[in-house]
């Protein structure tokens, strides 16, 4: 059988790698796939030629990528540029023009997923991004495929290398986090601009696409809560340890009767979980369902061959499924168009969890009191409480409450409360916690 | 769309558990799959019918288990009875029927799958078999389908969760095997009759499965070599946690130039990598691909409901391609059937590992001299010693080495000239060692 004609959009890291990837293990995706995948056309304004093996065994590679989009013969294209313009507008060509499409591009899925999803329905293509999360976890699959059976009841998933890697060697290392962001950035792992990375907004991208095709709804990456990792300090890693817990940067959707909770945000877990141990720039998600219970998978969340080694996995599924009817195939978003639901996305007020506070307060008579006062008019169980001995020649003292669960609103007033006494010096840090059971 | 009909043969737990969550989950099965899926026949020599919620759905339920695999109207046979007989000749008759297979039945895949499956391809059906190993993991599919850009270097995998139980428990509170398996047989986690997951039977019948689909191998039972975790001693379980080791049951299948080595044994493996901490009954399969790396799966490896969530996954998977080409469906063993090799399965002699050596030696001068020079001049290096202080009134201590990577041949040697100095008192305990990098 003829090999299937690809056309490649990009050529930087996962686009290079991408050609590489079916270049070097030609046969065995052949053999496996029953035919040749094989790049035909590749555009990219720029691309380091050298750097990438199997370059020369594409016919035709061009800077117009409409040139691409518009070529009768290809039959998927595949999507490596990232961002949004001219990403989306490419995209939605290549659909009009009939050919299926393989992306990795989270924000574009995130954003513009809704009205991509639904050209790509009218016109009965597929449009696969396994690669768009999580990097060559097979996490798309795993949800949208072998979950089938479940009602997903939550899932959690440490879904930004960068994000793990600073905490990891916060917690390994005692070093604090600038100073690791600096080290990230200079090992490439972060961008020089690394709002995307650190603020949890690439995490909170990812994250809308795994909460639509878990629960069934349609990407609304506006409701997902979004707090990244730079208020995290030294200090705070260390009292979470000493409790049995560790801080990661969490991407969290969750069911229950009141609606959807979508949230980013660093959190307290126990050690003990499998997850907590996920270390340095690897990913991990970990999916409760109803029927099979705790699941996790892990591996490389990024970089050039394990994105890649997702984005060939979806050419092998869209050239098995060339033939097949369009109702018959895998649905974008896990559940038929048709039955999506679009249930409440709650706002982070909403959100019930337990509570880490650490504050730094004056270390005399009553003031523990008047704290557990705040706290308890407000219906807020301590779970635990840890005061600190004050620095040599200082009379402010660190207290750490574990709380039980609370909404975020009771917290919030009686946080604001608490900020308000003489007692308290600065801030209240807060971060929420989960047990993952 | 009407429902897709299944004949579900067997309701035991499984069998069960399958007619449960197909009846609890319909509605978000349907939203999935675009159509219901119903078991309109059952057959089953004797069942729970209190026990079994969704039961009253079935239209009919016969002790005649050829009658539902004779029925025209089932499209897909779930075969959930278990063992060979009359498993074999049930599922060959439904596939001769022209019925698509669901099985969960892990000793028919690895003993008949090579036949089953070319009966299967004959008629232009599928056999699915996600359950068959590391019940509600899809880690078939994530071999088969998600890593389909990767050459596999290596798996290794806890894929017996009695196994597993009972190691936990002795590590974590310092119990002897016996004493363990007895609970795990009051649990109802091991069976009276625990060979199979004692000896590492049931590891073997699942990883011969993983090794098909990783390499590309016909199925070869026979040739998997198979060690249980009997002889495994509370004190060997604490001297590899003082050298920073764990012991696992592993199934390990690892290509090389040399062929491809398929062996379930206990194995000390590095505390610290992720797998290690895979505590209690539960399972999780590492897989290193040449392009992704290292990922790893994790979930319930047994259990009625975790496994009834990989067969109603392959139910799913079956729905949709019902319709499809059989040459563009996911080919049984990974690989289109002409693609299979016949690479050499190594004997267990030519493998090479790693070895934690535990010995018990009478504490007199030029002993460990006599030891390091049989390990030497067979290749052997030494890559760590600890010698225990003889316990009050006894002569004897226990030595361990830790040694460096050498083929099996020469340890074996190494040890039967070892178990006959004077100096050794009874035979070396030799458990193989891996990296896992």
């Amino acid at each position: 059988m003829q090999a299937v004609k690809i056309g490649l959009l990009g050529l930087g890291t996962v686009g290079g790698g991408t050609v590489s990837v079916l270049s070097n293990n030609a046969e065995e995706i052949a053999r496996r796939a029953g035919r040749g995948i094989r790049i035909s056309h590749a555009a990219a304004k720029e691309y380091n030629a050298d750097a990438i093996e199997g370059l020369e065994q594409i016919e035709e590679i061009t800077d117009d990528t409409f040139r691409v989009v518009d070529d009768p013969d290809i039959e998927i294209v595949v999507e490596l540029i990232g961002g949004y313009t001219p990403a989306l507008e490419l995209v939605l060509k290549a659909i009009e023009n009939g050919k299926h499409i393989v992306t990795a591009n989270k924000a574009l899925i995130a954003m513009h997923g809704n009205q991509i999803f639904s050209a790509a329905q009218e016109k009965g293509v597929t449009v696969a991004f396994e690669a768009a999360v999580a990097g060559g976890i097979p996490i798309i699959k795993a949800v949208r495929e072998s979950l089938a059976a479940n009602q997903i009841e939550w899932l959690a998933g440490i879904i930004n290398g960068t994000g793990n890697f600073i905490l990891t060697e916060m917690r390994e290392k005692g070093r604090n986090f600038e100073d690791v962001l600096k080290e990230a950035q200079s090992l490439g792992y972060a961008e020089a601009d690394s709002t995307f990375d650190i603020e949890g907004i690439d995490a909170a991208h990812k994250l809308t696409i795994l909460g639509s095709i878990a629960f069934g709804i349609p990407l609304q990456f506006d409701k997902t809560y979004t707090e990244g990792i730079s208020r995290i300090e030294q200090q705070d890693v260390v009292y979470a340890g000493e409790l049995g817990y560790r801080i990661k940067h969490l991407g969290i959707a969750h069911k229950s009767d009141k609606g959807i909770e979508m949230r980013v945000h660093p959190t307290l877990i126990p050690e003990s979980r499998l997850i907590a141990n996920v270390n340095g720039v690897m990913n991990a998600i970990l999916v409760k369902g109803d029927v099979v219970g705790p699941t996790l998978y892990y591996g490389a969340g990024a970089g050039s061959y394990p994105t890649a080694s997702a984005v060939v996995a979806d050419l092998v599924d869209v050239t098995r499924a060339l033939t097949t009817d369009p109702e018959n195939r895998v649905p974008h978003l896990a559940f038929q168009p048709d039955a999506l639901v679009d249930t409440n996305v709650l706002n982070i007020e909403k959100v019930e969890t337990a509570y880490y506070l650490r504050m730094q307060v004056i270390d005399r008579p009553g003031v523990l009191a008047l704290i557990t006062k705040i706290l308890g008019d407000r219906g807020i169980s301590i779970e635990a409480i840890i005061q600190k001995e004050p620095a040599p020649g200082l009379s402010n003292v660190h207290v750490i409450f574990l709380t039980q669960r609370i909404q975020e609103k009771n917290m919030d007033e009686a946080i604001s409360l608490i900020e308000k006494l003489n007692c308290i010096h600065g801030n209240v840090t807060r971060i929420r916690m989960e047990m993952l059971e």
